[in-house]
């Protein structure tokens, strides 16, 4: 390792972004704190998926999604051009590769706010990524906040809580867990941790 | 993993401190660093060394070091109770290793301003250590500072830059890389390593 090569890779990292996968049980805060990185980062933008199903009313092709149909979406696929996807309900759901890396080549930072079996997935395509698992203090506190947004069932909130339990096995695959006890502290968290992974050294 | 042994690692993760490495070539800045940032992580605190040369005016023992004889030094590193050690102009110096425990277990930071030789023992030692090396923004950016503080001779100014050379083919064995071009930046920069570090999920 000389000079040459040390200034080299200081120069590459700073002029290069991030891909943040950010993961966590329903309740655990995830939304609100995702929305507030990207507020107080300005060169953090949220991925924007491509999906097969059809859109909403109000919904923008190319902001909320990228709109396309089911064969465009296995032909992408079946291409290698999606860094994870899933199927749910019948529809299609991914991130594209191409939309990362424009983005990432560009020093931004893309925040991907997906489950556990998409960050594994990116995970495998794309070892740089860094993968947070936000948690509630317990999981006694996250029944109590599905219960008090009264946006689900009891049978739903079960059923969130049983996935919960399931996604932890995968835990041990991210790198960094974040406990939401705080809003703001939980914030600060994830900042830290995307400023010091740009400082390590790559062996 | 269930939920008790991620509940239990991060009780144990906000009781423990860290040990801190901090090394850098002279006039990278790397003392003022250390001292700002034991000013502003009230749970840090710099190691006390352990050495075998006489007390200067002034120098209390236990504050400024610990003093022992060659003899107790000698047999100490024999005991493995250094967790590194080196020899300079005749001089044993030193980091007792119970010294760092003690307070790791306290949750306290431990900071330690030494050299890359001291920082790899340490590393193979303590695995768990933070290596971080401070950098000037560039060698003529170096070469200016100790220049300007007029405190070498033209001699030792080529000898200090010779070191930082060698010292540099050492790097690779860092964990974190610091470049400090502005300190209020470098400083945020060493308090997101450390506060990154403890939200690592250990595998």
């Amino acid at each position: 390792m000389n000079e040459k090569n040390i200034i080299n890779q200081i120069k590459e990292r700073e002029n290069k972004g991030a891909l943040i996968v950010i993961s966590a049980p329903s309740g655990a805060g995830k939304t609100t704190l995702c929305h507030m990185l990207i507020k107080e980062l300005p060169s953090a933008e949220f991925s924007i998926s491509v999906t097969s199903r059809q859109p909403r009313a109000g919904e923008v092709d190319g902001r909320d999604y990228v709109f396309v149909n089911e064969e465009d979406f296995k032909k992408r696929v079946k291409e290698g051009r999606m860094l994870e996807w899933a199927q749910v309900h019948g529809n299609y759901y991914g991130t594209s590769k191409k939309f990362v890396e424009t983005r990432l080549n560009k020093g931004l930072y893309v925040i991907l706010d997906i489950d556990v079996q998409g960050g594994l997935q990116v995970k495998e395509k794309f070892p740089e990524a860094i993968l947070i698992f936000v948690l509630p203090p317990s999981m006694e506190e996250l029944k109590n906040r599905l219960k008090n947004r009264k946006q689900d069932s009891s049978g739903e909130i079960k059923k969130r809580l049983k996935n919960s339990y399931e996604e932890m096995n995968y835990l041990s695959k991210y790198d960094y867990l974040v406990i939401n006890d705080n809003l703001t502290e939980a914030l600060k968290d994830i900042k830290a941790i995307i400023r010091a992974d740009k400082l390590k050294y790559k062996k």
